[in-house]
């Protein structure tokens, strides 16, 4: 369903840990802020350990039928410590990823203003990560022969298509297009990985030719993260592989202000299945139930969300009051409702 | 040839760039710390860009042969934007570490008194990565079909023996074992890379049993990039694969100091081949030939040469002087050979 319809029909999924406490708080602004024509329709689903715990299932074919009915997909956190690590991130998580085929997995970093940085000086960061989300390691091919024994080989096989590799690099260029300063850094490690290093350049300075005005830059993903630390100023999009983005993503996210402000989303961009948006951070069962968790990087997914539906006014207000408040918070220490509630005000207003 | 014969039969690559400068400021202060009654013998070695480009090798086999002869290999930096990315690489760095079995590639990451960190507060920071060297994504295992085309499949392949893992796995316990901390952390991505986290993780469980004194614990690599700009106190010992050691230890190069002073060692423990010694910072060709260079992380890497050749008491004495060095350091801005030369009069004194 279009935004034009004017019905947001949403998939909710709290999940484990802080997750339940972040999306009620996204919700909560995402009502606020969305025109008294749209109607808002939310179906929640229960995904995550319980269920695993209870019903052996983490995500069922009639599941991702249901999932499919709908305009997007809000996620809080998927993972708890009671589960075998890999369970609920294969089972679930990454499944939906390839199954929704989320190939523009998309990852903002800014710095706002107010907000603590583990860097000196307070840099200038305002970037974007384009991560894809479809291929490379995380394709689960590999595989284990003569396993437990002392003879053992483990293989993991990062498969790259010239398919799956373009349309992400045709957006990511769209997108630096799209931005004031135009400019866009291949991210890859193709001096040792050089068959995938090769078709990544090759299809990056081809498209690239689709974009004159966007300056094209290549960095080595271990030099990336000298950058991510020292000069963060000098990007501003990113394209990178999916295990590659993974990783600058979080270092991305922690010289940010942190992954309590970091938003992403897992995109389809041909809607031909319902993108999914969810913070970074993950389902932190240490402080869960407590009220601690900062909402704000859910609220900025929610953003996300509505961006990619259509609602540009809507998802830039969350953005501002997101600042504003980041900006004005200081050293006060506020519940996750109370941040809830200062943030739905704020959209309103 | 053993420490105890009194003769440092040492094979120098200066190589491209800056590696010539700060090669000579390394044997400099090799030479001012070495007992009177050992002998430093010393080979040099041409390869790099321009015999590259003269002859169109990178390392063959009578070089190999010629190399062997060694007690252990100093190198500058190769690598200089005339060479496709990758031929030097592959066909020099690589080539070496597979043909030597260099499977300990070792990086301490040490913030010293006065070096200045991108990061806020002047975390205490004093961890060594050990990262294996022959295996994962290295390999040079994969292909392409279809290149070119649209229609292109390229692959790599991370091959991970238990061979392989379990060997340099033990080299860290029995250095986190060494040191006062006694912490080994285990860096994988074992929820997305399961076959090979399977390997690691298994290994590591397993040789953790020889080593109950030893602390443990994982972080996905992530994660990892994340405690390294955060909290980077939190390590004392890190194993991890060849990408991920890659990755994170340039980060923690620029964490702790940056590569000026980052030293490595790709180390072959059983010292069936010479080991070879280099600093962490490339060939950087824009300042190259100014005299611009800090050739601290040769010198660091000329202790981690001593130490692995048993001189302990020299490699000692070589931190400590460039410790002291920068610490006194400040803002003064020296030569190249200012600083090798302040270096070798404190190792000497
Ligand atoms: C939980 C895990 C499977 C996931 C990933 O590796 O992609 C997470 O780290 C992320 O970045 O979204
Ligand atoms: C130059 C390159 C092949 C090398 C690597 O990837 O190992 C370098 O980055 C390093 O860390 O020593």
């Amino acid at each position: 369903m279009s935004a034009s319809s004017r019905i947001l029909n949403l998939a909710v999924i709290p999940g484990d840990g802080i997750g339940q406490e972040v999306v009620a708080q996204g919700l909560k602004v995402l009502g606020a802020v969305l025109p008294p024509d749209v109607k808002l329709e939310t179906t929640e689903y229960d995904f995550g350990a319980k269920r695993y715990h209870a019903t052996g299932e983490t995500l069922t074919d009639a599941d991702v039928e249901a999932l499919k009915r709908h305009d997007a997909i809000l996620l809080g956190a998927i993972g708890d410590p009671s589960v075998p690590s890999g369970v609920l991130e294969r089972g679930f998580l990454l499944k939906l990823r390839f199954l929704f085929d989320h190939h523009v997995n998309l990852r903002p970093s800014k710095l706002l203003p107010g907000v603590a940085t583990p860097l000196k000086g307070q840099p200038e960061i305002d970037f974007i990560v384009v991560r894809e989300g479809t291929e490379g390691p995380y394709t689960g091919n590999g595989g284990s022969i003569r396993t437990g024994t002392p003879h053992e080989v483990a293989t993991e096989v990062s498969v790259n298509t010239a398919f799956g590799v373009e349309r992400v690099v045709r957006d990511a260029f769209a997108r630096a297009q799209a931005r004031p300063r135009k400019k866009l850094t291949l991210v890859h490690k193709n001096n040792v990985l050089a068959y995938a290093g090769h078709l990544w350049t090759n299809v990056f300075h081809k498209v690239a030719k689709e974009f004159p005005e966007v300056t094209t830059d290549y960095i080595h993903v271990d030099a990336a993260t000298i950058y991510l630390v020292t000069d963060p100023g000098r990007f501003d999009v990113i394209v990178t592989d999916n295990l590659f983005g993974d990783i600058i993503t979080d270092l991305a996210a922690a010289v940010s202000g942190g992954i309590g402000v970091a938003a992403s989303g897992n995109i389809n961009p041909s809607g031909e299945f319902p993108s999914m948006f969810e913070p970074v951070h993950g389902s932190a069962p240490d402080i869960a139930g407590q009220g601690k968790a900062d909402p704000s990087a859910t609220v900025l997914s929610v953003a996300l969300l509505l961006r990619h539906l259509g609602y540009e006014p809507e998802a830039a207000r969350i953005e501002t009051a997101v600042s504003a408040d980041l900006a004005e918070r200081g050293e006060s220490v506020r519940t996750t409702e109370q941040i809830g509630d200062a943030l739905a005000v704020r959209v309103a207003g």
